[in-house]
Formats: C-alpha cells, structure tokens, sequence
C-alpha cells in the first residue's frame, strides 16, 4: 500500500492523463482532475502549488508508468526464451508499441499533448528532457541485459524512432493500428539500428 | 499572381499556422487569425464559415506547402546527380527533416496540434487522413520517378517513420536539432526501408 500521500497524487495525476487525452492541456486545472477524481475541492493545490507543477508530475506519472511497464516486458521476455537478439527486440518493441497504442492509449496522448505543450513552458521542459535523458540510460541498460546486439550508438536513434511511431499510432484513428501494421514498424525500427 | 481570394485564404491559413506553433490550437478563432494577418474584422468568417473549416483548411495549407517543398528538392536532386538511390534518399530526407525542423518550425508544429486535435474533430480527421495518403501516394511516385530501389512495400511505413521523426525534431528544444543528429536519423529511416 502506499501511503495516502503518494495515493493522493497518484489518483491526481491518473484524472490528468484522461483529461488530457480527451481534452488537451487546456482540459486540465486543479478544479477538473479533482472532480475527475471524485475529490473534494482544494484537494489537488494541496498537493501542486501550481498549474505547471501539476503538469510536470501527470509527466513524471506517466514516465514512471511507462518504465514500470517496460521493465516488465523485458523481465518476462528473458526468462522467457533466448532467441536472438534482433527477434527478441522485434517482440519487445512490438509489444510495447501495440499496447502502447491500444490498452494505454491515452497515457501516450496525454505525453504527447504534454510534449507540445513544453514548447511553451521552460518548466515542463526542463522536466521532459530529463525524463528523456532517463529513458536513452535505461534503454541502453535493457539492451545491455537482454544482450540484443544493437550498437550503443544507435540506441538515441533508435528512441527517437520509437518515440515519433508511437506519435504516428496513437495520433492515428484507433481501427488503423492493427498488430501487423505495428510489427513491420517495429521490425523497421530494429533494422533501423543496424549498420548497413 | 493568384486571385485575391486564394490570396486571403493564404493569408488567413498562415496566421493560423503561426498561430497554431505559438500558443497551440486553443490560439486560432477567427479573431486571431484576422488581427494576426492585418486584416479587417469579418474578413476570416467571409472565407470559412466555422472554426473547424478554418482548420481542415489550416491542414490543407500545410500539406499542400510540404508537396510544393518535396517537389522543388526531389526535381534539384534528379537534376543534380545520379548517385545510387540508397544515397539520395538519405540527402533527400536529411534535407526535408532539417529544413522542416529548423526554417519551416511552425508549419510542423502546427500540423502536428492538428493531428492531435482531429482525434477531438471528426471533419479535420477525415481531411487529415485524406491528406495522409495522398502523402504516400506522392512519396511512391517520387520513389520510382528517382528510382530510389526502395520496396514499394516499405513506403507507408518509410512515412510513417518519418512523420515520427518529424514530430520527436520539431516539439524538441530548438538547440537539439543538429545536422549531425538529423543524418543519423534520415540513414536510420532509410535502412528501415530494405528487407534485412
């Protein structure tokens, strides 16, 4: 359990990312998450002192959500078998991209809508770029422990990729992310890594 | 010269793309459109009977800007030289990508908080996806008119690529797009496209 305090802003920030998702940046304020949370009013300044540093932690939830979900995959896709690295990269990014676009769909809106957002707030994008930093480190340590054989060089390229299709799918209408359409973008990204 | 009425539209669908970067999609009505092109109150509504025409036209504008651009750099590279296709195609898309992450900025970002907000607008959907396979329509032609040896199979997700690319340039911190980085993705993009 955690304590109430981390419920608190967890429950916050999971009414930030639906309103942003349904709504754009400009759907969230203290009054609507509390509401979308069914808490009482003044709930959320007492937890985010503005409406900036209420938009900084819906992105550090879901960042966090993101490498929980991550670290998952890769733990199961080890000890589940050792094909090699290439294939294993295809299924892992795959995976990640089809639920990515289709179960937590409006996660990846709202970090969208977050991300352009940025553009006009120093603050946010201060806290978006080491949140980005954070994930090219913890890439490049999954590839290292699931062995993948994608040169370090071309990890950043490879986020960059992985990040702009998951803009592409998620920005898409929902019925045109089919499994087969994510596999070849995931099967293009993983080339995309190797020399040629 | 174009007609004075395509010329006000392009007047009006400019503002709104300067708009549309600097303070999103929350920044364009009729209103801001008309003062930021210098124009007399009324003149937007005598041209786009509703905000949404005003951004389905907004989007066509863009689109239609981009072909205009891919067409002046794909008849100058033909012209140019005839160096083996994987090489042009790599000039060709670092060249559009940096270009369109640095001097068109705006017109990038402003189609990207289109997209996000036709998921909201089902008109600017509809017109968005249009506009989407025309684009990969036209990739393919320009494809075989430079014979560029890429699958033809691998074109729509080639695009798909490139516009998640586009996205992770354009909403980043301006000082983060470098020629360098922009290479590295444009030959990224292009050995994605080749069956390994």
């Amino acid at each position: 359990m955690p304590p109430p305090n981390d419920l608190r802003r967890a429950q916050l920030t999971d009414a930030a990312i639906a309103l942003l998702a349904e709504s754009g940046v400009h759907g969230v304020t203290h009054r609507s998450v509390e509401r979308r949370a069914d808490l009482p009013a003044g709930t959320a300044s007492n937890y985010f002192r503005s409406r900036e540093a209420l938009l900084v932690a819906t992105a550090e939830r879901i960042i966090a959500l993101h490498h929980a979900d991550m670290n998952a995959a890769a733990g199961h896709t080890a000890a589940r078998d050792d094909t090699a690295g290439a294939a294993t990269a295809v299924d892992l990014i795959a995976g990640s991209l089809l639920a990515a676009a289709t179960t937590y769909r409006a996660r990846y809106l709202a970090i969208f809508e977050l991300r352009l957002e940025s553009l006009r707030r120093p603050a946010l994008a201060a806290a978006l770029e080491a949140l980005s930093d954070a994930t090219v480190a913890f890439t490049r340590r999954h590839h290292a422990d699931l062995d993948l054989g994608i040169p370090p060089a071309g990890v950043a390229t490879m986020v960059a990729l992985y990040g702009g299709a998951l803009f592409t799918l998620v920005s898409a209408p929902p019925g045109e992310v089919t499994p087969a359409a994510v596999r070849g973008l995931a099967e293009a990204i993983v080339r995309s890594a190797f020399p040629g």
